[in-house]
């Protein structure tokens, strides 16, 4: 059977390069977007493939989301779902989480709902380091616990992990959960290296950062991210799901050495100003020692650490915004 | 300050247990309850206290439960809420994973939010051993993973202890999560002993058992369940959020044997019919190591290990039936 999938989010920053990528694997692609985030210009270069479709639904809401399987189905059975819709404006999320509650815990609840209706069996997730929580220096790998998030983003995170396993138990034959580490490159919609950029393009002068720019992370570029999901995605595994995380595998950089990136490139003579403490946000995680050897053991490695990754996403975002 | 506990499920099986035990401790107790398997007549003994007040909410409902929160503000400040709410009913959600989203975790969703809004600070909350899924031979400890529960009640639970711990970041100074396991007592509501006495009523000559009856689980009285999250909640520690698994020291006991004991009371004569497979229905896990030793280490005990907890209650639900 043809391979058919389904990207709910597929409009987004790493859904409209991950649908580009399919294509060129020759899969039929049909993109869900409800284009709150994700916008229709970040799929140009596929809408003249036949083997490509876009529909905008709002998967939060039960009947959207079975329309939207109606209709993908009419381009053919659907042999699996990417599941990468979300909200992924953090601090909005804990101003209000009814935000995190609707993009990205129910459009993970009606999804399942449909896979069930429409028999479809496979499952790709686009979980996030942020399930974890702060466990300090300790390693953070896969069988590590309590989970204990600390942001509503990354509570409803697990909360889709949660329903997506139990529904591995009822009707589900197989789900990657992917744990994102910060994954970076264009189309940029979010995130820390576009956040700076717009700053210094209001106040060319001044870069004011959250925190004291201590806060260390590792940083993907989403390139790598998609190799590593196909692999995992198409590795044969005895349990119907399959948790693990994706980063680099190195210790990541600060939000200083980012701060000075982007000054080095937009206006060198910039002043940084520095906030308080080691947290940009509530919900914030300052440290984060991600243990990806799980992912090593299957043989993947990034072409770009974390330096190199955020190196490329500069330049590549100063295209973007036509700088 | 007066103590003032608002109990969110109150009136049914757990809850209204609680509920007389808090009043014996002179607490101001305001019961919140929308009698969809709680019943006013579990708390009869409690309505001709002054220091008691019932509420019909179904806080599931945002704007209902921020009423119910008003309405309880009107006995006093509430110092501590108890959410006890949930889909009780495993295989009903299973069927319909709407039950389990709005009972079991809506609730807390909303529950959270208007604690936020009212500024209530402490929180316990009955989660259950059903958050860690199918952990085969292994010891399931509080710092085990990956939780990948097997029911959509177990994933509804695990997805509200994951925005208690985000809202601990926000808004909460402590939450207790307690991990139950089965907890057995009166008034029942639901679990293996009543199904077997009421299926018994039906047919006395003959009890059908769902699988082949090998499950084994550990038991605990109501009892001793409220006297270790009393003994938890009011311990001090130093981060905000405590998990604990609550259980028996033993091992448990087998569906075998429980049916033997609920056949020996109601109809010795009758013939016990196993079915096929070492599950109940889907989502049931057919062994668990529970391991307890965080909550021994508090100093804790329990009276009655699973043996009498289970013929305790089998006895008090006779009574209960008016058998």
């Amino acid at each position: 059977m043809d391979k058919h999938a389904l990207i709910v989010g597929g409009a987004g920053f790493i859904g409209s390069q991950l649908a580009k990528v399919l294509l060129s694997l020759d899969y039929q692609v049909t993109v869900i977007d409800n284009f709150s985030r994700g916008k229709s210009e970040y799929l140009e270069k596929c809408t003249t493939n036949t083997r490509f479709k876009i529909l905008n639904f709002n998967v939060a809401e039960a009947s959207q989301c079975e329309n939207a399987f109606l209709e993908a189905k009419l381009n053919g059975k659907v042999t699996e779902v990417w599941h990468l819709a979300a909200n992924s404006d953090i601090p909005a999320g804990v101003l209000n989480p009814d935000i995190d509650l609707r993009d990205t815990f129910l459009t993970t609840f009606e999804i399942l709902k449909a896979m069930k209706k429409f028999k479809i069996k496979v499952l790709n997730f686009a979980s996030s380091s942020a399930i974890y929580g702060d466990f300090g220096d300790e390693m953070i790998h896969e069988s590590i616990g309590p989970l204990l998030p600390i942001s509503n983003y990354g509570a409803m995170k697990l909360a889709s992990e949660a329903q997506i396993s139990a529904a591995c138990e009822g009707f589900l034959k197989r789900a990657n959960i992917f744990r994102f580490p910060n994954v970076v490159g264009v189309p940029a919609t979010h995130g820390v290296i576009l956040d700076f950029i717009n700053k210094l393009l209001l106040n060319k002068n001044e870069l004011q950062v959250l925190g004291n720019g201590t806060q260390q992370k590792a940083y993907l570029h989403v390139s790598d991210l998609i190799d590593a999901m196909l692999l995992i995605s198409n590795q044969q595994i005895d349990s119907k799901v399959e948790v693990i995380n994706i980063g680099p595998f190195d210790k990541g950089v600060t939000v200083k050495w980012i701060a000075q990136e982007v000054v080095n490139k937009i206006n060198p003579s910039a002043k940084i100003v520095y906030g308080v403490g080691n947290k940009g946000w509530v919900g914030d995680v300052p440290k984060f020692n991600y243990s990806v050897e799980k992912l090593k053991s299957l043989g993947w490695s990034p072409i770009l650490g974390s330096e190199k990754a955020v190196k490329r996403a500069i330049n590549e975002i100063i295209i973007q915004l036509g700088l």
